[in-house]
């Protein structure tokens, strides 16, 4: 029988892509689907590109009846996410999307999101959802924190060389370019097509995007050291992708070397030849990651340059991901669709 | 076992679009690939999107036995795919995506081509490939002709009511507007970024375009008199996607209708509401087609909006949906992934 | 002395646009800008890309002291206008680029806008401004009312053609292809750049666009018999341009020669030579139109294609055109920029 | 009298983009017109967007009667540069567009272009046109060799805090990314609309992009000692604009400060308020040049932004503004126009 599965939040993007990769997994269905402003529509209303399915109409969440849910996505906003989640049955199966169950620390979460946690048990509970570096845990788990899309692509770049101690851990600078859909369906004049199309800008910078604490948490925690990197996120006129640039000082043979120990008998991580570096052209849509090392003119540098798609393997991709493991299904199923070229 | 599959012109972008489609299929593999220009490149090189998959590197078509394929799509440009597919086996199943053997009449050909046919016996064999209206000569046939993308959508918009008689076929308009790739992967001043972008122009203005002579042919064929189109082709900044907008004479509910009983049992063509429209978007990547109707403010006239992917549903989806046919599958295999957006 | 120019709006794309064009012109200087939610902010901070020009800051327009004016655009919400303009001092210089004054009948204006017209007096006194078609009224007039961009698209297209009789008046199809930024800064779902970018669609399909008001009143007096048109939009993805291809029934010769008499002497009518069409991608910031005549392959049909700058042509270059006439200016003055490109 | 001006190349986009600057000098006539490859076309045919204006045909080089220009624009592919403007009268006014006499070391110009100079004695004589701070030299000079447009952006984000001694000169990284346009108008597959929109890279990574010549050049002279910078450019899907993301090690303040002393009388050059970062979009057509400054969230460490337009700060904007200095014109002359947005 087949896995009934909830979406919180459906008519957000990570929501409709959620839908798009669970429609061809042979055992899961949807069975109840919540948008609180758009409740009471249809999905071919919301999203007319889901038009062929036979969806649940979007409800608002008090009108799921969770006993009959096997698991549960929240793809809600932050702070939402933590109220709602907090009142969720015990034994429910939850994956997050949220930034709400990523930062272990109470404090962390205060200092980067501004407002006291308000459901500090879950927050102990939740697993934090990289699928790669967690895999065992989340396999075991209830509660799954998804990570941030950005984050989920600077760990990519160096959570391999931390371990393999290949790279020096006080000038790391992570240079990010990201396409809109990662601000989600906001409205807001900067995400605007006549806007956003045709140019380009970072924001964000200095140190100020919330993502750094997730950076920390996991640097610091696998360096067994603080770690602090610089990060720049850039807004690009591309609906879909991450490239992340990542300036780090160590040998890019070694570097290249530990990114294929690391990602071998990984099915999603692909790690490019030694020179070579990718594009989130050839990972639109997919599930997969591209990874690229490059040394630098100057001896001792090297570049190493990561691309995903933030929908897919850097949100609502990796949390199928997590859901298979937590369901026992096989990890990769439903994920394995190549990239949409062009 | 699974069916070999052989793709020749595997450097195109509608032979990438059919490894990327074939890739999900449960009962094909893909044993050949044959990329003139590219020989001896892996697809990883060519397509880095593919970089995930296994398969095998390109090369000449005269490197290929032919003997271990099942069935072998055709991607070449036309007058090369003729000349190719007549002196390939002659028990050999074929999906010729080219223009080569759409028009049944050899004058036809050359009058909209320009050359003779160099393929006569199988231009004379070959069942025009449009699935949901040849559906049974596509499953007992040997060669397929893809149908042109334009002249696809214009038949989806037209053929259900052309043979309902629910409009005038004297006036009938088609204003397409195309997504760039349906040029290709051709090196040509005006397929750049720079200068295509941020803007749109028509194109084979006045009765030029080649897909004419499918219109000619297939509506005339239908109709049991001569009908003749208007066609106006629009190139617009995006890399996918015909938006065909058609103008006809008639009641916009019996048209409705029309499509409504035609397409009941299609597992791909969407009718909308009546006076709904369709958009691009919400096709993208897919084999789906969404069909819109709506009444003019004058009196028995109506415009009729299809949209569809060129690349999937106008070109290799259908490609697989009548090798699916062809080779017993079932008809949806591997083409029911929804779109992708944003 | 420089004329003392006021914008009124100015936080809006069309106000943008003034101001950017006005910067160059050697006999006008900027001395107010409205912009109501914005009131208080810097040029710089609302347009950063205006941020090396010496300008007031917004102002709510009851701030404007408008003894001090010597002409006024008002680029204002429909329906706002009328109410701000109606109280203006009535010997101020006035250029609406609202939908307020264009249509003459005030039960017309209420049949498309939906509300009674709120200034009868002015609207009585408003010249329609077509520059090229009332050149010598806009000359003399106190109030111009600026067309709608796609009301002054379609005109340039069928105008000439219907003063020399050149064309049939029952079947005039004009499908237009309009860039995002008609729709001004409006924040909703369909204009963000995820939603809009890489796909299109047809909207106000069937003739519920309220331009369709300007070309029943236009079309009509310059036959002297009622004349309705088929008219669909569509939202492209680029930011700037109107491309309106328009079928009619006439001679493609005739129909050059009706083209080249009637722009012989106009400064920015380019008409191609018969047989080639425009691009937006041509016009781009600009003022010019430009003008293309094909026949079509049926025997007594045509296509006209023209392509101009909605913001520039469509709107405030013409609202400066027109305001240069007012003031006694050279026509072209600060209007001759050539078009950017790519 | 006005100058009399050639372009050589003037079938490029940089050629354009003079003719599109000079059509609005009123000291400036363009006399001459060289393409290569499409002698004997009109301007009109090779870029529609210039067909009001009253332009010579484009012909061949050796053509041109050099005796009646007063000044020639040299927009050729490198190394055919160089043998061009070795054959020039000596006497005449010379801007070099391409990347010839940037270096004035022969062997690095061998080092990064790989070829030997073949006019050694122009190299030795041109001085590089990087106006803001060569502007004494350029206005004396016979031949400029106008920057790469990476290299421009680089210096303006750079050069200030060098002469000013407050950043460190060992850790400097620029992330740049750039538009399309400055790749010329090339056939290449990575350039198309269908390769190269909705998603973005890293090219020439680790050091080995030819514009690193000039950081090296210019930057060693300024700090009196060798300098070298990691340099990494990113291809973006718009087709105009550089953005450059510079990291380096100083006091946000100080470099603020810098920048305020060093660009306060510079017309193109603005200064953002500390904090704030500028975006490509509002640069794009225009000369002006945005500098932002933010300081890091580590000690010690700030990010300096920089947007550009390359095709005319970068490039033919930059030319045009040596050329004013040449020529004895106002230095802002036609180059004073707002940008382009949206």
């Amino acid at each position: 029988m087949a896995h009934r599965i909830a979406v919180l939040g459906a008519s957000g993007y990570t929501g409709a892509e959620l839908v798009r990769l669970i429609a061809l997994h042979p055992n899961m269905e949807i069975t109840a689907l919540s948008g609180e402003r758009k409740a009471g529509m249809s999905m071919a209303e919301v999203f007319p590109h889901l038009r062929h399915l036979d969806l649940p109409r979007l409800t608002r969440i008090e009108e799921i009846d969770f006993a009959q849910v096997d698991l549960c996505f929240c793809a809600l906003p932050h702070k939402t996410s933590q109220e709602v989640i907090r009142d969720l049955p015990a034994g429910l199966k939850i994956i997050d999307l949220s930034a709400d169950f990523r930062l272990r620390d109470p404090k962390e979460y205060r200092k980067w999101y501004g407002n006291p946690h308000a459901a500090l048990d879950q927050q102990e509970e939740a697993v934090y959802g990289l699928t790669e570096f967690y895999r065992e845990e989340i396999r075991a788990a209830r509660l799954v924190a998804g990570t941030g899309c950005n984050a989920a692509t600077g760990q990519y770049a160096l959570r391999p060389l931390i371990s393999a101690g290949v790279i020096g851990l006080d000038r790391i600078i992570l240079d990010l370019k990201c396409g809109v859909s990662g601000a989600g369906r906001s409205l807001r004049e900067n995400l605007l097509h006549a806007e956003l199309s045709e140019g380009y800008n970072a924001y964000a910078v200095g140190g100020t995007h919330r993502h750094l604490g997730e950076f920390d948490q996991e640097f610091s925690a696998l360096a067994g050291r603080e770690v602090r990197v610089q990060f720049t996120p850039h807004l690009v006129p591309a609906n879909r992708g991450i490239l992340a640039t990542v300036y780090v000082e160590g040998a890019a043979e070694a570097i290249h070397d530990a990114f294929r120990a690391a990602y071998a008998d990984e099915p999603f991580l692909q790690v490019l030849p030694l020179g070579e570096t990718p594009s989130t052209h050839h990972v639109r849509g997919s599930n997969f990651v591209h990874v690229g090392v490059v040394g630098d003119r100057i001896e001792g540098r090297a570049i190493v340059i990561v691309a995903l798609d933030n929908l897919t393997k850097g949100s609502s991709g990796q949390a199928l991901q997590n859901a298979n493991l937590m369901l026992g299904e096989k990890e990769t199923e439903a994920l394995m669709m190549p990239p949409l070229f062009p």
